[in-house]
């Protein structure tokens, strides 16, 4: 790395060096993987913030503490790429974006032909709606409450759409009704356990692969009987769509610039750094994907 | 198929036509596959069994209906092997054995080198033991609360013993203790959550995969947490072991012949028919692997 270099940021680091890292199928890392509870840097165990009125330490934030115009990462966190990309449409690649199209791409290794069903359409469910796409999937079914988001989705790939509160039936039995049966691949992007099991449901018995990537924050367990699993469903979960950041983004990135995925339609707001709070409540209202914060 | 032909019956069936049975990866089969609930023939909905007394319809088991000296099969259900395999034996190819072995070879895919842990050394973990050795399997676990059967299980390719009550600790802890982190594949063949649970938690974050044998009726959900499936572990069920009968398994019989996979300790006791009752008996007071009965 030296100084101009372009870069992007990730939260869920590679260190190379580590039992993970040096496995082909995780993108896990030992040192510097994805941890909400880690606020200092590896080396020394000490933050590289402090306030300005007294030097009290200020501590890091998901391996990346980028809400800040300076910040200091471990290299395992930071990806070179081409110079040439556009920067801003570069840091979709840090979170979201790389989380969808990887979860299609590396997790599910979607196929040309199949059926996909996404529930959920936020930047991460439509980010897999592209990366579906992408892979020439003929038939990816958009799943979510609010209709708006279908006006996006269709412009991203998404061919039907199903509103839960406009349905009288389980959304599982619509999609069955729908696939002859239920879909290869179904990805849950809600963050919501009836909805995961709704997605599950909804995938073929015999071979249908269920990725989960919303976060549960819950005490509930998983809603499933072992014997379902009996039935030839797969449930999978992936982080940061098992993209191994460092080796396999920078190529990622050249994929984005040929247009093989279309980062044009994620960033949908730009405002000033100080206007932080209006970006959240955008995204809370559900009336952005990912707005650009500039200083 | 014609008369004098040696056959081994098969619980779940392959008809070769269906959906699943065009597909690669599963062993499902939509018109003869395992029903415990199915007790006609496919083809007119009626039994080949009836009473002398009164000739009142005997209803059929598990597509066999192997508990008499003669029976009618679909052909789905029937598998034809090489006439100068051992007959005896080939009959742990029905069931068991082949779940066990193809457990390990189709579903887990169990890899040279590898570590494995087994829970349950009933006939199928032996036969999944069996399967791992079989691949060049180096560390191979066996978990049991009846230390009778670490004898046969050491002469079958387990090279670890864990006696659950013989421990302080949680069985994971003792075996994530002893392989650096956890085994690469563990298979829980007792049909029990609690042991589930362990065998999940003793497999390697980031890629270990589980493979659920037993069956289990009971009202407990899994008992896993959602968050739990993004430390990267896997857990999947697998039905005979993956093998579609009717085209897999005279392949698998010619390996046993080549010795591939040893199946003469399985067969531990031989009774006349009239003492089905006592073979039971064996098998419930887990002094038995296979119990052959003969006419």
């Amino acid at each position: 790395m030296k100084e101009g270099d372009h870069v992007v940021p990730i939260f869920n680091g590679e260190c190379g060096d580590c039992i993970y890292c040096k496995r082909e199928k995780t993108n896990m890392c030992e040192r510097s993987g994805v941890n909400p509870f880690k606020t200092v840097m590896v080396s020394d165990g000490k933050s590289r913030f402090s306030t300005l009125e007294d030097g009290k330490p200020i501590f890091h934030f998901l391996n990346t503490s980028t809400f800040s115009e300076y910040t200091v990462l471990e290299s395992a966190c930071v990806v070179k790429v081409d110079p040439a990309a556009p920067l801003k449409k570069m840091t979709l690649l840090s979170c979201g974006v790389s989380t969808g199209v990887g979860a299609a791409w590396n997790t599910a290794d979607v196929k040309a032909g199949s059926s996909v069903a996404i529930f959920g359409l936020g930047a991460v469910g439509l980010a897999v709606a592209e990366g579906a796409r992408s892979r020439g999937a003929s038939k990816i079914i958009g799943v979510d409450i609010n209709p708006n988001k279908f006006i996006k989705g269709r412009a991203m790939g998404i061919t039907d759409t199903i509103n839960p509160r406009d349905q009288e039936k389980p959304v599982h039995e619509i999609i069955r009704e729908m696939t002859g049966g239920g879909v290869d691949y179904s990805f849950e992007c809600a963050g919501n356990l009836d909805v995961l099991r709704e997605a599950f449901l909804s995938s073929h018995k015999g071979w249908g692969l269920t990725v989960v990537l919303g976060i549960h924050p819950t005490p509930r367990m998983l809603p499933l009987h072992p014997m379902e699993l009996f039935d030839g469903r797969i449930i999978i979960a992936s982080v940061f769509g098992g993209f191994k950041g460092k080796t396999q983004l920078p190529h990622f990135a050249q994929q984005c610039m040929k247009g093989v995925v279309n980062l044009d339609e994620f960033i949908t707001h730009e405002l000033p750094f100080e206007k932080i709070n209006d970006a959240f409540q955008l995204l809370i209202d559900g009336r952005s994907l990912r707005c650009l914060l500039h200083f």
